[in-house]
């Protein structure tokens, strides 16, 4: 048994096994085999893809999906994660899938309860199966990370998938850029250079948008013109080369990150990332799982 | 593949096969083949039967349902139906039911996305699965639709049952009567005549009740005594004829639209019609799917 | 079939073999076997362990669960509980699992709908499925309850299994005390003393305690110093037997009614009685469907 929470612990080999793997399950039709296996989603924020992709992925897997609804569980009378968890792992539940608010929320988990723990996101931190279907859909593309120009746009201050992908794809060899305005700027983000969008669209590989998180902000910025000076505008979008790609994790504020004509443009792998998703929780599971 | 959001552009005989196939299913206890089939409901509005009956049907079909919960999902960030259900096709899942209360919701997805959309109800408008397993009630009550008096009663302005069924039970051959308090009157309505219901509850075969939507109200009705003027009282219903029957698509306001004690009463096909609504979907599910 | 709202109307005997029942399916990993059987819980009031437990123990025994939600049904219509039981019922549902918040919810029930309604706790009555695997749980510990010192401590006048265990306890030979403030004694529980945890810690062979129902409370109480006066402290802990067991039905508002560090310690049986809880529910679903 292993947790899945960052891919910071797990080494570039196996990160690339991982995603060999996946494609794997792409290309033959095929997935592990868990029949006879419990599992349970315990979503403490709202998500579409993330909750129902780790629920496809369980299901091709053959695993039986026991249902967590936070809302009307003993969360409300105060019931810790730790808690909840060990109940969980008490009633025969046999991996636990966990996106939480609180960022590192695993700390507590780990160590102490005895299944493993798979992150479907922790608040500002970590996405890490996220970060992993994004290698997937680059390294179906490009067949490598080494040399790679990509270009990570919006909101990086408040975006999980920033932190994970710029330490990923930096250790396996792409070139990063960090396009955003002033104020989404992290200082801690040290993998890449702060550039304008329109400094590295000719001749990125992947741009990489990400979606503007108005339910973390707390102050609202205006975002009236935010396409036309930072997003993937049409204009800026003709100028990127024959073979780059643009990506974003979803759901997407049409026309604020991107001009909504172009989400299912030639140039688009954003639905295509979403089907990636499912092989590579498949993947995952089958990480935290071998040998049970 | 085929979508299913409104009788409308149904053929006669097709809605016939519809019915006799949810008969069938009924009589030999057996089901369409569906196992290893994804599917998902989006119930954008709260129900109890539709999206039950919906589940059953596609249990018993063999489908794996993958769970979407409105209140946790992405829907809270603003994404849009069309980028929802464009994401649940792209993890894999081949046919989603929607309810939605904006009417005609289906329009932005049929033709743009690549599975197949039944519908659970739109707004104020169809609800054509509710439609066919009436028909199936009334069908299995009296073999044909020709020359039977039909009487829908009650609140007519807001309901979805309404429209969908007196626009197909004219169709098949049904000669139609409206009954309702002329505030609930909809002049658009034009397949039968406005009546009281004692003008025509001594002579009618079916008499369908709908439920007063209090939540679809701009302003508040006094209902104190609705059953007494308008609804289906024990005194109505002891002037109709022996082999009439009493329809409802619920939930029942008891003793408003229907006195209590007639629900479960000698006539009474409310029940059934529940019963009738698991074997309608399955021909539904066979319909829209057939041939995948 | 058979209800299972309380264990007031079950044998002695019928208990013990519940139990024994329970333990065989844990030691022999086994479950019964309800393949093709269609099954809801209906949970009017939040709960984790309850409803996992039974889903578990459902799925386990091979059945469907027909996922059904408070908040989107149409409850909040104004639906009766009868009116959605029947529906469930004419859906296909061949038992329902019931937690809610009003007492003897289930009269109206009863031999009106054509189903099984297994409880799973009403209001701050019966709680029998608890019940049930706090006796397997001291069962498996002991092998009877013939002369066992039983204390109850806590927020006796909210709790439901305070009111269900001392019954069934007594009715099988316990000896039972009752450890609480004087504004939380009931003065309907004749089954045991009142006395103070330290007049009986020395002695007593199972120490039960309850969770604090704040949710429950019509005023607030002062708990600051909760665990030191009325609770399980290290020091109360030290001086109990060492064959002695500790067990709280959880969820646990830690450091008021037990000390956190002895909830996971050598005498507890808190999570074991979480696991005991799946196999007790495997019984009861036995005893209400078979045959069926």
């Amino acid at each position: 048994m292993k947790n899945f929470v960052t891919l910071d612990d797990i080494s570039n080999d196996q990160i690339m096994a991982l995603i060999k793997e996946a494609v794997h399950y792409k290309q033959t039709g095929t997935a592990p085999d868990f029949a006879g296996f419990y599992i349970s989603n315990l979503f403490y924020e709202n998500s579409t893809r993330t909750k129902l992709s780790f629920e496809m992925a369980e299901k091709k897997s053959g695993m039986q999906v026991i249902h967590f609804d936070v809302e009307t569980s003993s969360v409300k009378k105060g019931e810790t994660l730790y808690d909840t968890v060990r109940t969980l792992e008490s009633i025969g539940v046999q991996a636990v899938v966990v996106r939480h608010g609180q960022e590192r929320y695993y700390d507590e988990l780990i160590g102490h309860v005895g299944i493993p723990v798979i992150s479907g996101g922790d608040g500002c931190g970590d996405h890490p199966s996220q970060s992993l279907l994004d290698l997937v859909t680059i390294y179906e593309e490009f067949g490598t990370f080494e040399g790679l120009k990509v270009v990570i746009a919006g909101d990086i201050l408040h975006s999980r998938v920033a932190h994970s992908n710029a330490k990923i794809m930096k250790r396996l060899g792409a070139e990063l850029f960090f396009a955003t305005p002033a104020y989404w700027q992290d200082a801690s983000l040290r993998e890449g250079e702060f550039v304008h969008l329109d400094d590295v669209i000719e001749t990125a590989d992947v741009v990489m948008l990400l979606r503007i998180q108005n339910e973390r902000h707390a102050k609202s910025y205006n975002q009236d013109n935010f396409l036309d000076v930072y997003g993937l505008s049409k204009e800026r979008e003709a100028k990127m080369k024959t073979e780059a790609i643009i990506m974003h994790p979803a759901p997407i504020n049409r026309d604020v990150e991107i001009d909504g004509d172009l989400i299912e443009s030639e140039k688009s792998r954003i639905f295509p990332q979403m089907n990636n998703g499912v092989y590579a929780r498949m993947a995952i599971l089958n990480y935290a799982l071998k040998g049970e």
